[in-house]
């Protein structure tokens, strides 16, 4: 394992030359505190920097990395916070690179169909910035409000319009990436299609800050849905709900763009949290599904569809979103999921997993077992639709810290067992950060480890930049 | 510049081994001629193996790989040899390991919506395996009927249907692959997300057969459109018809699934080999739109739309084939300017350089300067609607070879000098190979090649698997 030095005050010197003083935080425990967790809940995962640096350009980044390299010291770079395997979290101490104050939108390129930002820009400020000319990030993560687009290219971010619009990586075209030694180089650029060297582009998505750190970031754009409606589709029972979605997705003969899933443990939560009431949230689960299309015929038709389909498959109710302001109350409901579980208690489990899409009703049938074998509450919710499943394992109340903290490891262990078995991985989109590392090998082999650390070390020779995550070198 | 050992008879002895005998070609020469050129024109970048070896599993791969390393014995993939970059030539000599025996379809997988092959399945079968169940792969590169998916995948084939759907990369979800010290790895599965670790699946698509050697390919499929329209838009000059397409990406609101542009010399080519006839085949230039999708109304509205646009740009025709015969007809045209070049002259160099799609037109007036200015031909055509266009240039029949040799570099300096200052790379979809790495450093950065060369190094130390491709180390 990488040994690594102190900060010194002569390094935080150093840090207050290349970014100036005020944006470095140096031996103030208080404004430190904040950058040492992201969204995990408790503080299990949660580490303090030594030093907190918020760069504003390239140039300071490569500096800063130069100096990590001379002295020995681990950066670990932070967008929002906002992620939920810890990746973001200084496990080592060290430096803490915020990109908190690279916020800007540099241009919309309406000719190219491009937008061109700064990672610490937040994933919805895009779509505000477009609307108005007819363009569409199809970028969705439940995080959207608050979470920066650099951490969604860190983590190749999925979210709630992936089963039509895929995920992050579809849409990154170019990366100006500050290496781990401190070369600035770029990747990609404005072009729908390049084999001119490897696809450092797609290499840099999802390396959960660990290859490079991205200080501009390309993103295509589509033109805007005209038209979008959602369906509530109300099951008896969560089996049957979950049973419903490959059939959706094999037989209507489309595409819909959302196939969320949502049990009554996961809707009641959220609801309580936003004090909000939603049609039939007592029933035992619900699919969220969401299609849109350039023409309002086309996506009459195609709901229509779909929405037969579900009554087929033993659907109670499909109740019909047809407008901005229904939909979005349905959907603040999804994406508050997380939050409200997390305000409730601090001793969870959050997991996200990803499966076949097919094996999909399998995973909640084994959450149920699992929940009953120990005795735990495990409630699902998630992108049915693209075979990626989160939940929330929870303690009851009387339990101790030791007895959480000895079960829970046993619980996964089975889990992730399944989730091999179906030839599934232990993350779909949050990433492995420091808080999955050590279950890799329950999904992937050691020749695989071997190949990804060998990249790692090939263009971080020093380890410096956000070591500790993904795996231990 | 690393040196390798020659192909003794040992060596040939234990290939035999590996693969059957009859698996063997070796001191063959008029046997081992196939293999020592892909599709380029003329001789240029033709190179003779030592050895061929046709393997059928990844065991055996894996057992070549191992004998080459410690033999220190270059090895050169190849799949159907019907690339344009010299990717499967074997400019090293050593053992050219051909995928052809390894073409089975392995799964139609229609609860997931993939399907499993190896690397020696023509492109077009495994559309032709799944169509009676109302699916599609979305890859159509023009090359069809005769490349593997395995290449289209090392190349990262582009195509016709990238527009709306795509390249190559879209589709792969899972890469059964054996590195190039012998180790099976298993990147990627039939997962729809997934952030457990690296994206080793996108890096190694595309990277030229220099990376590894995949043995099973885990490819996503959608559904399949259920209406197809093409337009067949004759505009008076290339210059026009070429304006018009960002106009068509920006301002219909839609994407169609093809744009492709093919000037008068081009369609006048392909028309000539095939003994075809196209209607209006003498006007100045055309473009050849595709709209497809699920609803048959839905795509005449969509074609509809197009083609006022196109009226509008100025084309003096919009010909509509809604018909399969008459689609494939024009399409096949579109398919064999390249092949219809091949056979005419030998004497010609085939570009593939791509642009930021706003681009395009400036391109095309670029080619046409330089056609003016060295006194050559530069036919034009290609996947104009993601910036990606293709062109052959060639002398007039008058010119000395020698003439034409140090021509033609003074032309490619000047070409791909526009092509970078415009954000451009000198290949969308054939590949650097040998062919084109000597001008890598006109459009990335000498830092970028470091980084390409430090994980060529990481997961191929001794530099086996298809030296000097894209690069020289």
């Amino acid at each position: 394992m990488t040994t690594y030095n102190p900060v010194t005050d002569k390094i935080a010197d150093e840090l207050r030359k290349i970014v100036g003083e005020k944006y470095v935080i140096f031996k103030d425990s208080e404004k430190l505190e904040p950058y040492s967790h992201d969204e995990i809940p408790g503080k299990d995962y949660a580490h303090m920097p030594e030093v907190v640096v918020r760069p504003r350009t390239k140039e300071e980044i490569s500096s800063i990395m130069k100096l990590a390299n001379r002295e020995m010291v681990p950066i670990t770079p932070r967008g929002a916070g906002s992620g939920l395997s810890g990746g973001a979290v200084p496990i080592k101490g060290g430096i803490l690179l915020s990109v908190d104050r690279m916020n800007s939108i540099l241009e919309i390129d309406r000719e190219n169909l491009m937008i061109v930002v700064e990672p610490g820009v937040v994933a919805n400020e895009i779509n505000e910035a477009i609307r108005e000319f007819g363009l569409f990030y199809a970028g969705y993560p439940m995080s959207l409000e608050t979470c920066f687009i650099g951490g969604n290219v860190a983590e190749n971010a999925g979210g709630g319009k992936a089963v039509k619009y895929g995920v992050t990586s579809r849409y990154v075209l170019g990366l100006e990436t500050v290496m781990p030694t401190g070369e600035i180089v770029e990747f990609g650029g404005k072009l729908l299609k390049d084999v001119t060297g490897y696809n450092m582009v797609q290499l840099m998505i999802g390396s959960e800050g660990t290859l490079g750190l991205f200080t501009k970031i390309i993103l295509k754009l589509v033109p805007l849905p005209k038209a979008q409606v959602d369906l509530l589709c109300l099951f008896k029972s969560s089996e049957e709900a979950i049973a419903a979605v490959p059939k959706i997705m094999t037989t209507a003969g489309i595409t819909p763009t959302s196939i969320e899933y949502m049990d009554k443990d996961s809707v009641q939560a959220a609801c309580q949290y936003l004090n909000e009431n939603i049609p039939y949230q007592k029933a035992g689960a619900m699919l969220l599904i969401t299609v849109d299309g350039t023409d309002k015929q086309q996506v009459e038709k195609d709901y229509e569809l779909v929405g037969e389909l579900c009554i087929k498959e033993g659907a109670i109710e499909v109740y019909v979103a047809d407008n901005s302001t229904t939909s979005e109350r349905i959907w603040k409901v999804r994406r508050n999921i997380p939050e409200a579980f997390s305000v409730f208690s601090k001793r969870q489990s959050g997991e996200d997993i990803v499966v076949p899409p097919a094996s999909i009703p399998k995973v909640v049938i084994e959450f149920k077992k699992l929940s009953e074998k120990f005795g735990v509450v495990i409630p699902c919710y998630g992108h049915a639709g693209d075979g990626n499943l989160h939940s929330r394992i929870s303690p009851p109340p009387d339990w101790t810290d030791k007895k959480w903290k000895e079960t829970l490891p046993l619980i996964l262990e089975e889990l992730y067992k399944v989730t091999a078995s179906l030839g599934g991985r232990i993350s779909g989109e949050h990433g492995i950060g420091h808080k999955r590392k050590k279950y890799m090998r329950k999904v992937v082999s050691e020749e695989y480890m071997d190949v990804i650390k060998s990249i790692k070390k090939a263009l971080d020779p020093n380890c410096i930049l956000n070591p500790g995550k993904i795996f231990d070198l």
